[in-house]
């Protein structure tokens, strides 16, 4: 465990995937949603605010994009619907709480932290949107969630949408925190979860490394991503030659994706396998980055 | 990654949790249910069988068995429904299968075998009873989970009912399997789902160790307990000492449980925290062991 160190931090990813026409043509758009996402999170911590609120904000922020596969714009089921899925882990205690297969909760990770402060860990489908209307969390009809853009997706042949998002922060009390939101794969079947919610396989914090995953995420829960790197990072090995391991692992079962990850002293990590990967990152001090295509 | 060894062994739980009047007035059940197992998977391994069918047949018989908290006889939800989860992962490829909250297939390590021979990993709710019913598994109305016993632990105050089954089996050829079977925590809130069905949390196996465990299963999924020991393993920690050191870790959350594993050379670690836990083991060569209080 490190001591605070100051070192306010924030990294952010949109998904790793493909550089189609669209990326491109939506380039400045994405960019001015990592910009806003990064600007919600790190005014936070500026301001001596906690990661773990630094994160929800900036993934608030990008569930409500509709142009990234979570929230509203999510990826669509076979069936048409949209079923989304998060979760939010905070690293000084490993508090953690996540949804999956949700259908009414406005901005899913929102429900995530719901659940963080409750004696469950994870919550599912039904279950898990009355927790959070329980929790006052404003709900929606699933229609809410569906764009005609995901609509057109649905009938096309254009390659799985795997946009997930994610952000991990470092506060100025040395906290780590990691979330991870997603509406899965394009024409999914109704049911299938992948690996953002699920605490050591997409989403991952404790006291000395913070990361969410993105990708083929069966891929992901097969090799334990996440936790398979916090376990790299126990034993020494540096954080970026850990997520290197970690995506090499997932290359072994034929798979591909990206990683973004925080250590205690603000050390980032942003490593991808496909063509691109939007992320931006942002330290105290330092002026903000953000990469869209590639 | 070892040689096979020729080593078939098989390892059981079926819960960690206090010792009760009610477990030593069944402890002659309990033993039968646990020594017909250890014969499932026992009998397949000698034959040559493989890990992962083993795996399967020695939860099977213990889903089947109403005493134990999977399949028929599991701990029911507030609303008096039953919700069960499983998971079953094969080593040698990190083939991996789950399912969470489903109500209606009779056996759920049957429903997570069928997502395994899938592209999916972990299926949840409606859509993997539909999966499983769509592989030909025999569906059942929720009733048929309920039993007397646990209507009346539900409207008791009895220490909570935590007694999910597991297995862990290393076959002739050198493949580890490991499975894990639940009805969660008496008295949940409908969609609450434990560590058992979460790959890297209650359930892993890969080329060198299979891992099942049970106990306060928001602690195991917020340690990441399986894929913790795995690494451990993978690090050169003996199995013993890092299923150790994982309920150490669970333990620092004021949690409890216990934990089985096997190594690629059949050496196997049956670790627990709480009063009992029953327990068996087989190894290819010699007499089968069972325990149930302690």
């Amino acid at each position: 465990m490190s001591a605070p160190t100051g070192t306010a931090a924030v990294v952010l990813h949109a998904g790793a995937g493909s550089i189609g026409a669209e990326l491109r043509e939506c380039e400045q758009e994405c960019r001015a949603a990592l910009a806003e996402a990064l600007g919600a999170a790190s005014a936070l911590l500026h301001d001596g605010g906690d990661a773990l609120d630094a994160v929800r904000a900036a993934v608030t922020v990008m569930e409500d994009f509709p142009l990234f596969n979570s929230g509203r714009g999510a990826a669509l089921c076979t069936d048409g619907s949209a079923q989304l899925s998060a979760a939010l882990m905070r690293g000084s205690d490993r508090a953690a709480g996540a949804v999956a297969g949700i259908s009414h909760t406005q901005n899913p990770i929102a429900a995530a932290g719901a659940v963080l402060q409750s004696e469950q860990v994870l919550m599912i489908a039904a279950g898990a949107d009355e927790r959070a209307a329980a929790a006052g969390l404003a709900q929606q009809p699933n229609e809410y969630f569906v764009t005609a853009r995901q609509q057109a997706r649905l009938q096309s042949s254009v390659d799985p949408d795997r946009g997930t998002v994610g952000a991990v922060c470092l506060d100025a009390k040395g906290v780590l925190a990691a979330g991870t939101s997603t509406g899965g794969v394009r024409a999914q079947p109704p049911g299938r979860v992948g690996d953002s919610p699920l605490i050591g396989a997409g989403t991952w914090a404790d006291g000395r490394v913070a990361v969410s995953c993105t990708g083929d995420g069966e891929a992901f829960i097969r090799t334990g991503a996440a936790r398979q790197i916090a376990m790299q990072v126990e034993f020494g090995t540096p954080i970026r030659v850990a997520v290197e391991r970690a995506l090499v692992d997932v290359a072994t079962l034929g798979a591909n994706g990206g990683i973004i990850a925080l250590d205690a002293e603000g050390v980032p990590a942003m490593v991808f396998g496909t063509a691109a990967m939007p992320r931006a990152l942002w330290r105290a001090g330092s002026e903000p980055s953000i990469w869209v295509a590639p």
